[in-house]
């Protein structure tokens, strides 16, 4: 279980969870419906207040509970989790009710949230639908103000990523196409 | 010079040369005046039309530039230019006006396009800036349509990534923050 290693993340520090462009999960529920799918195009938009762009397809149930409940949590999934990202973002809840049954994916709640998360990721961030009906309607973006964020302290902790000290297991995931990911590599500091 | 090896990308796999989440550099010219900056916030936003999104800050001349123009372009750098990319993230044309020189950026320029490229990187894409004056005031945004993309067939050809086969040098960099990044890892596939 993924929450015995949950650390939170300072708001101004969320963005971080988000910068080196990782593909990551996009959950919602909208009364006692729930579901959860891989998304590669996510993004920061602002420091502080914590804001995200996340672009979300029409023909995605993830979207309708989005544009039910307000809410969605973007979350970074990591190596052991590959086959179920995988399958998050090809299989429809449309077309296959029991998906998350299906793709082993369970859910967890933190601090009163009615925002599930995906268990086994190693970052969280909840987010409050800012409404733009434009962006919404016209470019499928949706954009989050972050409530609240976490971060598996096995590979995140004061600030920072630290995937050098941890297991490959828990590295994120950088889709391309096909079902071809990159993990992330080696860290590199700039000397000027 | 990157020219050598640079092929073209059709419009509709575009995205990939983004999706694993690269920070990018972005290029602007307007007249004779040119500046390029470091962004991480760049995203895929649609498939066909190819389109994409970048946060540019209002300090930054690069964004002034683009504004004057209406085009910009989005391009990966890679390992060999990290002190470089870092240069041109944390310094302003506005407060250093030989900010190029001085970075060593070198920029070249493509089928009578108008829009300076920088000599060394691993992707260009070349953007026409799709007016929304609500996006950019309030939220920084810029949405771009894609109308032209190259990549340096060492490491991206047939549609795909192929750092594995290629030299370290040649990686793309993920940027977390204060002169850390990460180069790209791994390839993994998802079996299901």
């Amino acid at each position: 279980m993924s929450t015995q290693n949950l650390l939170a993340v300072e708001l101004p520090k969320a963005y971080r969870l988000l910068n080196h462009g990782p593909t990551v999960l996009v959950s919602a529920q909208h009364e006692q419906d729930t579901d959860v799918m891989a998304a590669a195009w996510a993004c920061a938009l602002e420091l502080t207040p914590a804001k995200v762009t996340v672009v979300l397809d029409k023909s995605t149930k993830t979207r309708q509970l989005v544009e039910q409940s307000g809410y969605f949590a973007l979350q970074v999934p990591c190596f052991a989790q590959l086959d179920m990202v995988h399958q998050l973002g090809t299989i429809s809840k449309f077309d296959h009710p029991d998906k998350l049954a299906n793709c082993k994916t369970e859910l967890f709640y933190k601090d009163g949230l009615e925002v599930p998360l995906v268990d086994g990721c190693i970052a969280w961030l909840v987010c409050k639908v800012i409404p733009e009906p434009h962006n919404q309607q016209n470019h499928d973006l949706f954009i989050g103000s972050v409530i609240a964020a976490w971060a598996d302290s096995r590979v995140f902790r004061d600030g920072h990523w630290h995937f050098e000290d941890a297991n490959k297991n828990l590295r994120s995931l950088h889709y391309i196409a096909g079902g071809t990911f990159y993990l992330i590599g080696e860290e590199v500091k700039a000397q000027l």
